[in-house]
């Protein structure tokens, strides 16, 4: 058996995530490594921890990185927050929101949920409402959600939560970069995140963030078997993964640097080089700019003649879900964008199965080239298929949002 | 905050791992990222699978890779084929016997531990007394230790335990690509590894293979909850892990495609590049490369009138430990080595703390003027340093050794 170097065809990912990296992410991952204490890696590790304070807007000493994908990076939060027996209301508002709940039960929780139809968002009285009904210890809250393409609102959340003594941990994978999102002025406990959506770098690297009061729960559940026989040690159970244990982790990240795992030295460079290239735009220029080239995109969408689905006014800056017209094939259609068009747009789960495509405009691909680019194909390939469109109606949308936007400071367009 | 683009000094690593990457490995992780279900993706999924099946030299459908470190690697298998209560055995000859421990217990297993001193390994006889006397349902072995170098022989292991009626385990991550290893002659039911050893990658990913014995027992633990209704499901207690439940994870990479993870593509181009690299070269091959150029070196640090540790014929072919020289400080002595020369080699654990220094020669640095740079920057160190050496000693040793082994066929000397 021989197989070829790898040499993928040119795609240009449109959906929900992943998107295509940076290539400056790409190439920051191929530099040399280095040992796992040398003094440059410690070094790019402390690097990496201050660049994710501000992506996160955090001044939490405990930023780091899980060596994983999004998902290692929610498991190890509610693992190492979460003991066998406490309570986790989960407000459930797509796909993700089933994950938390599944992950939390294998945890042992006790897991409370709220469903929400999809395409909606809850308001804070109804998280309080369900807080007040469950008294949980912990409520996990995705912020975006790409199965249903909505962005919860979270500005009051941490409040409500500091109020009722309940931790609060967010899921910003999908969000994160290109929504605004503020750890410690929204009063976040724990926060997670990838690489592979706003961030523009691949998956396999998750960034988290832990508050002083996060911190201090997983301190409490140290054992001494652990090797660490410090005054803190033993009040909680035991954390049930060693490779989630956020408390070692957190002794791997910190000043002691003991050992644990092995760092992804390379994926470590790339989570640093998609931080420090978010962070030299300014990571409110980038949450503009996602927020353009979404509007952009669901402009032109709707000047072609499609429908959207959700509340809209709730939808993430950087995907958004159309109806897949009457008519036509949702998969079929999606296979001739990629193979005519080199062009990927994302199919759906669960209730809107068959029912919408989701066109993500993120990361890298938070560019207008990349959005006239899609429109164009896609008016192309719906009429192939036989659908109605309005000839040129998408991008003539699209570009009146772009000649709207003309006052918007340059940094912050492109 | 302004942090430069990365730029890591240039090291050659000679440590027990990680070590430099081969940078045609690096350079397949550059490549273009596509979709998660692109065609090409997936055919480099399959790739991947068929690659590490000759890796691991086994027929097993189910080898693929976990997302993460080689100890994600390592609780993946332990969390989804130990379930709470179940007596695990661990035969402990180093650090990484411990871990096994650690992680089993973690599980919720009964773990029985025997250990041996430090530099040695354990006779299958030992191994089926202990076998004999703790009833386990999974015996847990490390294959090559790094803390200590030592080689544990597993040839009559898995016939022992097929036996007993025993599953066996074992953590190949150290040895992999440069020891002998035969997955299906020798009968090992789960075997895990990583890419920073022999496999000449970065961290980050962890091959993994699993005999249709383990696969059995992982089915039983599928559970309706986890959205998979068939006949087999809900025998055993529910996986405690959603992202390292390897019956989903089977399910992502088997023909189904259910969604699990974001699969980690750019690791993923890695892993493929480890294992083509590897199976171009041929692994018997691979595995004379590694013997050859751990014994030049071998050979070289005698000659140069250091003492080498623990029982040498059972030393792993791609790491040494030798005694740190009287009166030398061993850890000044590392960070000399590299700041001056650029050099690393690795410190030591536990027991052997402070008393030996272990230097690797594997994966892309099992190479001819790796060693011999290293030979050579060690007189030096160590003459500055004050200590006693046999001036060009090492060198002709190992000159020694690879002139012996001009009869070794061209492809294995490289």
């Amino acid at each position: 058996m021989t197989f070829e170097q790898i040499n993928p065809p040119q795609r240009l990912l449109m959906g929900p995530g992943p998107i295509n990296a940076d290539p400056r992410v790409l190439r920051a991952m191929s530099a040399a490594l280095v040992g796992q204490y040398d003094p440059a890696m410690t070094g790019y590790m402390n690097q990496t921890m201050e660049l994710y304070r501000e992506v996160f807007r955090t001044r939490n000493r405990q930023t780091f990185l899980v060596d994983g994908t999004s998902r290692a990076g929610i498991e190890a939060a509610l693992v190492s927050l979460v003991e066998p027996g406490d309570t986790v209301l989960v407000p459930i508002f797509g796909r993700f929101g089933h994950l938390l709940k599944e992950i939390a039960e294998r945890c042992g929780a006790r897991v409370a949920v709220r469903e929400t139809e999809w395409g909606q968002v809850f308001t804070p009285a109804a998280i309080e409402r369900a807080i007040i009904e469950t008294r949980p210890k912990l409520l996990a809250l995705v912020q975006g959600d790409t199965s249903t393409t909505m962005n919860q609102p979270l500005e009051e959340i941490g409040a409500l939560c500091a109020r009722h003594g309940v931790l609060f941990y967010t899921d910003a994978t999908a969000s994160l970069g290109g929504n605004a999102f503020e750890m410690d002025a929204w009063g976040v406990d724990a926060a997670t995140a990838g690489l592979q959506k706003c961030l523009a770098g691949p998956s396999g690297s998750a960034p988290i963030s832990l508050s002083p009061r996060a911190v201090e729960v997983i301190n409490g559940r140290r054992h001494v078997e652990a090797g660490i026989a410090d005054g803190t040690a033993g009040v909680g159970t035991r954390i049930a993964s060693n490779y989630f244990d956020l408390a070692m982790v957190m002794d791997y990240w910190g000043e002691q640097r003991l050992n644990h795992h092995t760092e992804a030295t390379s994926m470590l460079y790339g989570a640093r080089e998609c931080a420090r290239l978010l962070v030299a735009e300014g990571l409110d220029n980038a949450v503009a700019r996602h927020r353009l080239h979404g509007d952009a995109m669901l402009a032109g969408l709707l000047g072609m003649g499609l429908e959207t689905f959700g509340d809209t006014a709730h939808k993430m800056n950087n995907v958004v879900a159309v109806r897949i017209p009457e008519g036509i094939d949702g998969d079929a259609a999606r296979t001739a964008l990629l193979m005519d068009y080199g062009i990927e747009i994302g199919t759906s789960f669960g209730p809107l199965r068959g029912k919408v495509w989701r066109i993500g405009t993120m990361g890298y691909n938070a560019r207008k080239d990349a959005v006239m680019l899609t429109l164009a194909a896609l008016e192309q390939m719906l009429r192939t298929a036989g659908a109605r469109v309005v000839a040129g109606g998408g991008i003539g949308a699209a570009r009146e949002v772009y000649a709207d936007a003309a006052a918007v400071p340059a940094g912050a367009a492109s």
